[in-house]
């Protein structure tokens, strides 16, 4: 028998015994109609800051319901220090880019606008909606922040020199296809759009200091897949897989 | 500018000089409607045997044509020896990962039936022609094979001692995070329903000679966020990334 899927939720509120934490419309509904719970059933609440806490439904109504912390089933774990910048493309592949990144473990999310991304617009709100979601459904007790779309020139112009930057270039030869473990510290991963980086993106790029050029292989990856496999690359070599 | 995406197309036929393909309806649609391509320009043509084939429109109607092969652009490119044993899922994370695995590069994609398995079935041959997709679209000369839904226990019972298992085991503790470098040969990657294995599965798979069970980090990872890790550790690690 596989047992019920744990129920865990992101709340806004301040979590620490004997807190009482009001449900609002949405997870009522949740909670009260779609799982059918009931006052005195269980759930796991974090809040990105406060690890995760078992809680008691203390009311269960149509609308509104409340619930009382009764203790830390576990500590807030961060994330290592590791940003995901990405050209936003379709919208459900940009969706599960925010997904994956959530579920993978990074800090931040940040969506850049390149010489060639089509999009000019992102929907914040339910990209970091998204986010929430992923770490409810992978344990996580932290949510990583998606920021607004920041266009990449001006990011690699204020860019802080401490941070490293993975680039994941599929047009050029000559990257390493495994980091230096040694290479601690903040870092980025940046992910290019179905079309690529421009020529002078590219340039300015390469020219760059911090910047490690990385090879994902013989194939050319779609952007949700890099983005993954960049992951994946960077945790197990640099993050919190080791 | 960025150039107009390069036209390849999977066929069935031989592809070598002067060999006519005939067009059939679907690709003739797209061809010719949908890209509105005419006789004398050029698309890419691969079959999984020949390499990839630049080849020349020389009939282009409404519901058939012909294309003539040039010459050879690229030689046939075969993944390692690498299979992805996965549960299917929910529908469209099914299609995702068949289409990550042929991204990524597997010789075979197998979908195994588990103890908590619930989809009893699947649509073989729309999950084959999502990995004719995949290849088509990341530039791959070799498209995976997706065998009929196996059960996971006869698939152990007949399995080749010589082909180890990469067994992606999230509930457990104890896994390695990167795997023997030298531990070449062929290989299989096997990741878990959503609702995990059973404990007999999981007994059996970590009694077995042949296994290397890998922690894919800290938070649980979707299936399909699981198979693209997996085989991004195995591919930088044993594959053709390196």
């Amino acid at each position: 028998m596989v047992g019920r899927a744990k129920i865990r939720l992101f709340v806004d509120d301040a979590l620490a015994v004997g807190n009482s934490v009001p449900v609002g419309r949405d997870h009522s509904n949740y909670l009260f109609n779609v799982m059918r719970l009931k006052a005195g059933d269980r759930v796991s609440l974090f809040n990105g800051k406060d690890g995760e806490w078992q809680a008691e439904i203390t009311a269960a109504g149509k609308r509104q319901g409340a619930l009382r912390c009764l203790s830390q089933s576990a500590p807030l774990r961060m994330p290592p220090d590791l940003w995901l910048l990405f050209a936003p493309i379709k919208k459900a592949r940009t969706d599960f880019i925010v997904e994956k990144a959530a579920e993978m473990g990074v800090a931040r999310i940040v969506p850049v606008q390149t010489a060639f991304t089509n999009s000019e617009r992102i929907r914040q709100d339910r990209l970091q909606a998204h986010a929430i979601e992923a770490a409810e459904q992978c344990g996580g007790t932290f949510v990583p922040e998606v920021s607004e779309l920041l266009k990449l020139s001006d990011l690699l112009t204020d860019w802080d020199l401490d941070r490293r930057l993975m680039f994941c270039d599929e047009t050029r030869a000559g990257g390493v296809s495994t980091l230096d473990p040694n290479a601690t510290g903040p870092w980025a991963i940046l992910i290019g759009p179905e079309g690529g980086f421009s020529d002078d993106e590219r340039d300015r790029l390469h020219a760059m200091d911090y910047t490690t050029v990385v090879s994902l292989g013989p194939r050319i990856l779609r952007a949700d897949t890099a983005a993954v496999a960049a992951l994946t690359l960077w945790q197990s070599t640099l993050g919190d897989w080791r």
